[in-house]
């Protein structure tokens, strides 16, 4: 695919640090719930069936585009889908407490099955929905393709659920590092895979998702987790497409992370992104980070909210502007673009 | 209570940042269901009536001790008998999810129904089984008192269960910051006389849990909840019981937690123990932070878990060892024993 710039070229501008005349504003989970053009798709196709129904993946893709005036688009699609690739059995249940693998990863053999050489094979329904999620944008804004990171989709393997107490998979570093590592290394390359072809697909910018770095001490999240984001990173076919890392709950490692070879670092809202510019603002784009609970609050909150996030990353390029996590599915729509209008209407002064 | 030195009074003088010949050790969630003589009490009272029953909550205070070999006892209770003093229902299921409010807080007039005067008098049980913890304990070794910070026990009384995405409590924070301080007020002056009742009761040291601090922006965590940790730590009648603050999550404000007053800071697993040390080991003991999943690998693994966190600290007083965290329920008995056991033997050699 031929890799020319969007009509609308803020955030890739952005993630490269050029000059532009306000800042871009996307945000995780977009996609989603809160929408109800995005809970009429819904109610005609379950959440696995729309993640490979290339057509419907495309169409809520662009929805937030065209709805709420956002400037860049995330493919529609789950995580989880890598180890069902890979070949583990995945239930996604209305109201149960999210995606679940009744058979979680336990053991060397678990490991050892799963399959790395034919997983991308298995994912054509993401880059159909990629082609098509483009064709539909008609470069309108920039598309950007994700994956988990290795330590945060191992988690979700090894609990067989959203991870509370993370018992299994700690159990595992802490008693089988060897094993661990035999598992974090057939993820690191199905997923470097994945978003190779996810860029040769047409994604113009991708982000790795690592939501559970911050359960990790400093070191355990340097050996288990960073480790691997920084080798995908450095094995992904770019073609110019622009990384984002986004780890949530390691301020801690924020030079760390700024160091793995992305072109932007995500913050969540507990890092000052006033202090990260300090800290790392010279050699990548930061992305954040308004608390995504404050789309509850009102209109002027909101705006204060946002005018803050504006001022403590101050005067300049290098700021995608984006919440700190997923919105909930609770949001109220006019909050969100409440929040994405402040974002166009506040930040023209800051360039 | 006439205040004597306990016979261990290791604990005690490393809250001072006195000489110790060793690290002592004790655990959050210690008198816990990883322990069989734990289970056999619960087995005849629900989790309520034990906390409840002054004679089998000694009882299981005192556990611990006997079992296991901590340096320390700490009361056995939990943070929400507060809210259920101020007037609200709590319920506790079995294996429903933990303790829920079927009625949460969720207006104005909900926060002006809470009491405040009469609260501290329903909590009579709580007293009394601190007078009976240390009949029993016998000065032996010294007995802990404990509160949560308003900002965790008020997320649980406004969610009205284990919090998850704290999208109502921080709903009231964004929208009405005025109420959002009536009802940590409230709450405030409720923890500050409990706490000075525990202590007059025979409590030679405090802990304040805020389990939830980390979930805030470094700005709302100062004004939700380290200014009324602040608050309650200036007016506890202490009588020399040192006070401890554990903020899980909460790295970022490390230097203003050991601003607070406290005389220890706790940490979780996710600070390394040995930078808060430079920080601020000068004018505040440090408490912890091995990883309580540590607890599931191996007795080497654990071992080599222990040293490095002393050698973090480094040699010199002001340490007391802990978990970052409560431990877990299926934690193995043998595996608590030989981590405490590890403190005590290889300690020695950093003092």
């Amino acid at each position: 695919m031929i890799q020319s710039e969007p009509a609308n070229n803020l955030f890739l501008k952005a993630c490269r640090r050029e000059e532009v005349d306000r800042t871009p504003v996307w945000f995780m989970r977009q996609a989603g719930r809160y929408l109800p053009e995005y809970r009429a798709i819904r109610a005609k196709a379950d959440f696995l069936t729309l993640c490979k129904t290339p057509d419907l993946a495309a169409e809520v893709t662009v929805q937030p585009v065209d709805l709420i005036g956002v400037d860049a688009a995330i493919i529609f699609s789950d995580i989880l889908v890598v180890p069902e690739a890979m070949g583990m059995q995945l239930v996604v249940e209305e109201g149960k407490g999210g995606p679940r693998f009744p058979s979680p990863v336990r053991s060397k053999s678990d490991i050892d099955k799963l399959s790395v050489q034919n997983a991308c094979s298995s994912l054509g329904y993401v880059f159909d929905a990629i082609r098509l999620a483009r064709k539909r944008l008609n470069n309108k804004v920039p598309l950007i393709g994700f994956a988990g990171a290795p330590w945060t989709i191992a988690s979700y393997m090894v609990e067989g659920r959203n991870p509370r107490d993370f018992r299994h998979i700690k159990e595992l570093i802490y008693s089988n590092p060897h094993e661990a590592h035999a598992l974090l290394d057939k993820l690191s390359t199905v997923v470097t895979s994945y978003l190779s072809a996810q860029i040769e697909a047409g994604a113009q910018a991708i982000q790795i998702f690592d939501t559970w770095g911050g359960v990790l001490g400093q070191e355990e999240f340097e050996e288990f987790s960073l480790r691997y984001i920084h080798r995908i990173i450095s094995s992904v076919k770019r073609n110019n497409a622009p990384i984002i890392v986004f780890c949530k709950n390691c301020g801690h490692s924020l030079e760390k992370i700024a160091n793995s070879g992305a072109d932007v670092v995500g913050l969540d809202w507990t890092t000052d992104i006033g202090k990260a510019r300090e800290m790392v603002g010279s050699f990548v784009a930061l992305q954040g980070n308004l608390d995504p609970t404050i789309l509850f609050s009102t209109p002027e909150r909101i705006e204060s909210g946002v005018k803050t996030v504006l001022k403590k990353f101050g005067k300049g390029n290098g700021h995608i502007f984006n919440l700190g996590h997923g919105i909930l599915p609770e949001t109220p729509v006019e909050n969100v673009k409440t929040f994405v209008n402040a974002v166009k209407k506040f930040s023209t002064a800051f360039h």
